[in-house]
């Protein structure tokens, strides 16, 4: 059985990227691998943790009724979101990545974020960049 | 019938962004257009046009024997690559749009090409993007 991993943050752009992982999950018979990644350390608070934990508690309820075989990983190891996207895809012999980008907005500045870029520049396995919803 | 789109350079990201959207094509039974852009000009003179006539005949061959239904489109309308793939995506209504990356060297600079870059941020569908062997 293939899997798909995809990076989760709670936004617009995680939950587009979340919701066409499931539709890619289900096309291919794929599990789904769901990586919501902190750097932690001072930014990352008591109150952080469990905001956080509300979020993906919500992830898991909806990956249920999906039916897809799902696993929620939330890592806080001191690594930037981009390589810890990158080192479970390796580990786990991803298919493919998911990650979600922001809508440019009309006088936006040319330029992706940083670990998008990361992302897509260094993962082994292709990268399917999903735009938030309009 | 889905359609993808796939952006075409004589190049092994090319060959690699080919590659994979045949596979996505059979997988979805979807058709395939393959889309060949020059921003045409000075820089883009008869030999060119002779040599790429002839690469693209290859892609025709080998899109024959793949069993996929493909359209192999070669535009020189002055626009650039990025836009062309844009607005060929968005005219037909892609699923979405493949594109090639090379692979960064061990000392390769950060720094995404900037037709990929604005293929991801302008496209309103979703791009897979594929590293070219390694």
């Amino acid at each position: 059985m293939g899997t798909i991993v995809v990076g989760y943050v709670p936004k617009p752009e995680g939950h587009a990227a979340l919701a066409r992982a499931v539709e890619e999950a289900k096309l291919r018979g794929a599990q789904l691998v769901v990586v919501n990644s902190h750097r932690g350390g001072r930014d990352f608070d008591d109150e952080d943790a469990v905001k956080t934990e509300e979020q993906l508690a919500e992830v898991r309820s909806r990956l249920a009724d999906s039916g897809v075989e799902a696993e929620v990983r939330q890592l806080v190891r001191g690594m930037d979101p981009a390589d810890d996207l990158i080192k479970v895809a390796d580990e786990i012999g991803a298919e493919f990545i998911v990650i979600g980008l922001r809508r440019r907005s009309p006088v936006g500045k040319l330029i992706l974020g940083s670990n998008a870029q990361r992302v897509l520049l260094d993962a082994t396995c292709p990268v399917l960049a999903v735009k938030a919803e309009g």
